[in-house]
């Protein structure tokens, strides 16, 4: 019996790293007048649905997933949120 | 006197458009045997400081921001969560 979740996925290039889009896009919106504007960091959102037997087994393997497909962790950082679409016991 | 705000913005694309990059690292998942995922959907994760007068006023800003520089209205849904980092009588 597995359950399937809908995770929301998000990497980040770590503070250190420089970060020469978000840079980019800084000083683009200063030309652009808005002068308020700082700290542009830019990464990647990643939703996908994923099915596993429990949370726990998910979030281990959605881990690895991150860890070894979607973020570079030399240079990035990720965190996830993990919701249930169906449970178990849904089963027509 | 005005007040700093953290936003977190994140640009998807819209339901009906196809992702091509979505697409690509769903099918990479799967040939490394990750066969419980689906629906990998692809976007952006832009974080940056707002400087305005109050909550209202950066709201408006960010939209036009991401209306107009950030997302491409034509394929892409933007959607910003935005958090007081200063309060405006915080002033030395």
């Amino acid at each position: 019996m597995s359950q399937t979740f809908q995770s929301r996925i998000y990497v980040t290039l770590r503070p250190s790293v420089l970060d020469p889009a978000g840079t980019a896009v800084e000083s683009g919106l200063k030309q652009l007048g808005y002068q308020g504007v700082g700290g542009v960091r830019i990464g990647k959102y990643i939703e996908l649905t994923l099915s596993a037997e429990n949370e726990e087994r998910a979030r281990e393997q959605l881990d690895l997933i991150c860890d070894r497909f979607l973020a570079n962790p030399v240079i990035e950082n990720y965190r996830f949120e993990l919701t249930p679409i169906s449970s178990p016991a849904s089963v027509e």
